[in-house]
């Protein structure tokens, strides 16, 4: 990459950095604490947010389903009673401090509660863009291989919390949860793992119980 | 995005496009025929690779291998003999032009026959680049979930072939092969689908048998 370049990518993580501060201040001031899901494609972002948000029925939720483009999962989340409001980037692989911004206006807070921001299906770009979230949830589906932490560090190393998912599909594939466990431990001491299965249920009353701590 | 930051967008898939064109006519003058393979994070590239290098024993086959960081698979790929180079992007979210044009330098290229170039695993961002390929061929994992082309059109759009890989959990995940067929159709009307599973080995005579015409 040219200096220029550099420079130019040097400022729209600047400019991104600053909007997701105000956007963290709207937000706390509002009692909504933010969560910025990550995962690559398919991973179970969707299934695993309808778990949780079911999983906490005295907390009010919101989601901000982020897709290049379709609303097929907004669809889903609005059927179940869930209010959802769809980002489409049209080519953009990742959601960003702007985007959100202009996003926000569009959600109707009018309780304290949990905000769910579902990122683009992606292991590598969401990771470098903050967007105003207090944590970031990553989910790794054991379909995906046990290798994902080697291959694609900065998302397991920024996250606070990783849900294992599709565990009802352990038995027949191979995946090593110790040598998946090493790869996350020495890129992230103390995350917590929670082994889920979004398609049964599995796991997820672990999950809501720290999730509700953290609150 | 400020425009003269679509400015410096525009010069950098230029400048790769000049670049791609170039390795490609260089290829072609060696004999070799280069795919472009694509696929989310754990689609199963490599084990598929390794399925039709192996179904394909009377041809030359080369790979670079793209990651992030680690050489996992390349290490796997020698361990049963396949000529590999290892590329790591750290931090980048695709193979583009340049980076391969520095990479085929070290590929010892002393037969005709095919090079299989592994991108990051993404289904966003190594479509838009160029590197110099005669097709891209797009591995998809039936685990990801029937809506992938819906969701990230433009990867389907461009691939010449779609490997539809992990068939042998068909059975146990919420997969409707006619929906993710009508979603492809939508987006590239003849690009042959292969049902696969890398597991088994099953499909992949198909993929080989298919491959040989095009040479």
């Amino acid at each position: 990459m040219a200096n220029e370049d550099i420079k130019v990518m040097e400022n729209i993580y600047n400019e991104n950095d600053r909007i997701a501060d105000e956007i963290q201040k709207g937000l706390s001031s509002k009692g909504i604490y933010a969560i910025n899901v990550m995962g690559a494609p398919g991973a179970g972002k969707t299934s695993c947010l309808i778990n949780i948000i079911k999983g906490l029925p005295e907390i009010q939720s919101y989601v901000i389903e982020g897709d290049i483009e379709s609303d097929i999962d907004t669809v889903k989340l609005k059927e179940i009673g869930i209010e959802t409001v769809q980002i489409n980037t049209y080519g953009e692989c990742h959601l960003d401090g702007p985007l959100i911004a202009s996003t926000l206006e569009k959600v109707n807070f009018d309780k304290q509660g949990l905000l769910f921001i579902e990122n683009i299906g992606n292991l590598v770009c969401p990771a470098e863009f903050s967007i105003g979230e207090n944590i970031k949830l990553l989910i790794s589906a054991v379909t995906e291989g046990d290798d994902k932490p080697y291959k694609y560090p900065l998302a397991f190393q920024k996250a606070a919390v990783i849900l294992l998912n599709k565990t009802d599909l352990l038995p027949l594939v191979d995946f090593d949860i110790d040598y998946f466990s090493e790869g996350l431990r020495a890129l992230n001491p103390y995350a917590p793992i929670f082994t889920v299965s979004a398609k049964t249920g599995e796991g997820f009353s672990e999950v809501c119980s720290w999730l509700k701590a953290k609150l």
